[in-house]
């Protein structure tokens, strides 16, 4: 959200809805991007909101609509009324027409069904049966359609006369008489070359494509792999249906992004759409609860452990100086494999096929970490630790104590790693999102091991 | 990387390889897409790399090239002699070949550049100057240029002559006779107009651009943010210098999500570029054992306490099992909300000015947090823990001991949940990433608080 001064013309819409100033509202509505305008639709009161739709009228809404987040959908159609409302969901590209649709409730879909034509009535009906997160889901059908036997004349003639329900012309596709996708052209090719030229010598193959039911993710990565600006999907016999726009990846690819990073932190649920202040404290706490109370009982087992274990403990509290790290040092080793091993899953870097190599590589990073992570505290115990305890525990010696220290947390970092990065695969193996393995409760599990490998390790080395 | 099969062509090309069959491998390299061929490349060994590279030519090449990780560029060039690198490096678009010569040796590049023709030597120069993570350092230059008094057949034949050099026609620019930006047309206005249109009456104003010296991620977010195919790049006179298209900012944010959710893992150091597999064990030990090493120090300071404390744990051994609960809340509630005010940072959702808005919402949610696992830990203290053991402490009650727990757990939540948000906001203040505050490294502080609120607050409610 941009910061508020008195020069940008946000502040000057602010400063005329306070002023109730239609005229001035509208002038200034007109200046700024429909992205802006939602932003600040976002933190208006309900009356402001109405004073804003009624000036700026339903042409100008239309795209603001569109942009909100799920959530404020329904309460923005409701500042039309039922002739306006006909225009603002006529005026809708198809694909964002669907996505609201599938926010409103049933009797409004009914109602708002009933201000469509029956051309955007069927249209949106064929869309909203595929599923949300599909390729299908996601496409606008307002794409170019030309065929190979027109000339580049005649392909102008039709995009030019579609041109106003065509989301993109950066590429236009060539189907064959059954509708099938047949190849695609650029626009500067029908610019550069003579109208008499026709369309099947110059039309490209269209090797990149998706079918409807594909996942929106992965149709997401294809445009970003192959730098495309859209992508044609299809149905199972190769009817072109539609296409999916970069602006659609990068929003899809965002979302995905940020829902992982959630995912990893331990937070649950949808993302709200809204930004993170207009989220309430309500629903950040919905968000966060479950998975705290749940970890805060798996950890009564690491704490049943260490309560068992206190018979260790009485004869050498010294034990309790490293309790800590052994157990954290887990946590985190396994957090990072695991990140590591979500984030290229997720950028379709790995696959579950390639389970053995990862774990076998994380094995190898785990050893290599754990003993560094050994050496370096057997150091400290066995040099540095005596400086300020000059007196060593009776039972046993300083350097024993490294070595059992040192034996523990290589243990406890070699099977945190490995875990963390098996686990998201194991995942993804099994139709899960690898990102349900968060961090924390990576972190809750390898506490419980980190606890018993402590102790076993301190008790057998140390005689205790 | 797609998975193999037969089936496919970049498996075709495996076998050509294996078979030393040139022209086998040639006809299969024309079919696949550069993308693919340049993860091909990253799995092959030295000499099946020289086949492809002098099999393909360097007209092929030249895409494959630009899209390898850095780490790859300057061993992939040297399979080239050099009259074939000067076809290489001219074919190449001006940003890719800036990134390129970024990457490679100082010699390298002096050798590079005696290879260039003057214009393109002159050109990479000038790009060299930019910060590479700035918007002057991603641009092309590559952009239909056209002016105001031109008609509509003038400019199509401008931008016909230039279409080779010209990466992208989805909006061309119209500058002033100084050079400086004037306004912007999309390519179908002027295949749908007639010849004779001034530009001028066709043009629209080009209100989005962005200085070259700007952070490469805010221009990014501003193309995402605004729905564009292509952000121009001003310098501070106005002058057009190029454009970022909406494939750099696809990439840009998604290596910005990479290396936040890596830093918020606990993984240092400059991403590789190289897929995880093809990352070494070494490298991958290298990004991770700084943290895993220092944040094990750190939780020396966790067992100190403890230690410390050992003589009310002597007292009461039952307080172990819920220490591991308490010190671990604090961790994942910070972790929680650290994510949430990271990921809203870098969105652009959040910025430091609103810091005491974000302090307020992350102390309520905390609260509430607390109050909750301070109330379900009570009630299974109170009511659950008898059932098990039915020998109370001697010197307390269950019930004072669920007090004492859930008052712990209660205030280690919400401090660390305030902290969890607070230091994101001031890292940013200072300049510094917000993603510095790593998940383990914020859980290695609270570790240290949590112990000493737990041991405190049972010592003061039990009176040990």
């Amino acid at each position: 959200m941009p910061e508020d001064d008195d020069e940008n013309p946000i502040s000057e819409i602010r400063r005329a809805i306070a002023a109730n100033d239609g005229s001035a509202l509208l002038a200034a509505a007109e200046n700024v991007h429909y992205a802006d305008l939602a932003d600040l639709y976002e933190h208006l009161e309900d009356d402001e909101r109405d004073f804003l739709f009624k000036t700026i009228g339903p042409e100008l809404a239309t795209d603001v609509v569109a942009e909100l987040p799920d959530s404020l959908i329904e309460e923005s159609l409701s500042h039309f009324k039922p002739a306006q409302l006909r225009v603002l969901l006529g005026n809708l590209s198809d694909d964002d027409r669907v996505d609201i649709f599938q926010v409103v409730s049933e009797e409004e879909q009914v109602r708002f069904f009933s201000l469509l034509g029956p051309r955007d009535r069927e249209l949106t009906k064929s869309l909203l049966k595929y599923d949300e997160d599909s390729a299908g889901g996601r496409m606008t059908t307002q794409v170019g359609r030309i065929t190979a036997d027109m000339t580049v004349k005649q392909a102008l003639a039709v995009l030019r006369r579609d041109r106003e329900d065509t989301e993109t012309l950066a590429r236009i596709f060539v189907i064959d008489e059954q509708g099938r996708l047949a190849g695609k052209v650029r626009l500067r090719d029908l610019a550069f070359n003579t109208w008499d030229t026709p369309i099947r010598d110059i039309l490209d193959d269209a090797d990149e494509f998706t079918l409807a039911t594909a996942d929106q993710e992965d149709a997401a990565r294809m445009l970003s792999r192959y730098d495309l600006v859209v992508l044609p999907v299809v149905d199972e016999f190769h009817h072109l249906l539609g296409v999916i726009t970069y602006d659609d990846a990068l929003e899809i690819l965002q979302e995905e992004s940020t829902e992982d990073m959630e995912k990893l932190g331990g937070i649950g649920g949808e993302q709200t759409e809204l930004t993170y202040l207009n989220t309430s404290a309500a629903i950040h706490y919905r968000r966060r609860v479950i998975w705290l109370v749940g970890l805060a009982f798996v950890s009564i087992l690491s704490g049943y452990v260490m309560f068992r274990f206190s018979g260790v403990l009485e004869k050498a509290f010294v034990l309790s100086l490293f309790l800590p790290m052994v157990v954290a040092a887990g946590g985190n080793a396994g957090g990072q494999a695991a990140t590591m091993v979500i984030r290229a899953l997720a950028l379709g870097e790995i696959g579950t096929g390639t389970a053995l190599r990862i774990a076998w590589k994380e094995a190898r990073v785990g050893i290599f970490l754990g003993v560094t992570l050994g050496i370096s505290i057997a150091g400290f115990i066995a040099v540095i630790l005596p400086q300020f305890h000059p007196e060593a525990p009776t039972t046993f010696s300083f350097l024993k104590l490294s070595f059992a220290v040192a034996t523990a947390i290589t243990l406890q970092v070699l099977s945190a790693t490995t875990l963390g990065a098996l686990l998201p695969i194991t995942a993804r193996a099994i139709k899960l999102d690898p990102a349900v393995v968060s961090a924390p409760s990576l972190a809750s599990i390898v506490d419980v091991s980190g606890m018993l490998i402590y102790f076993g390790t301190a008790a057998a080395i140390l005689g205790l």
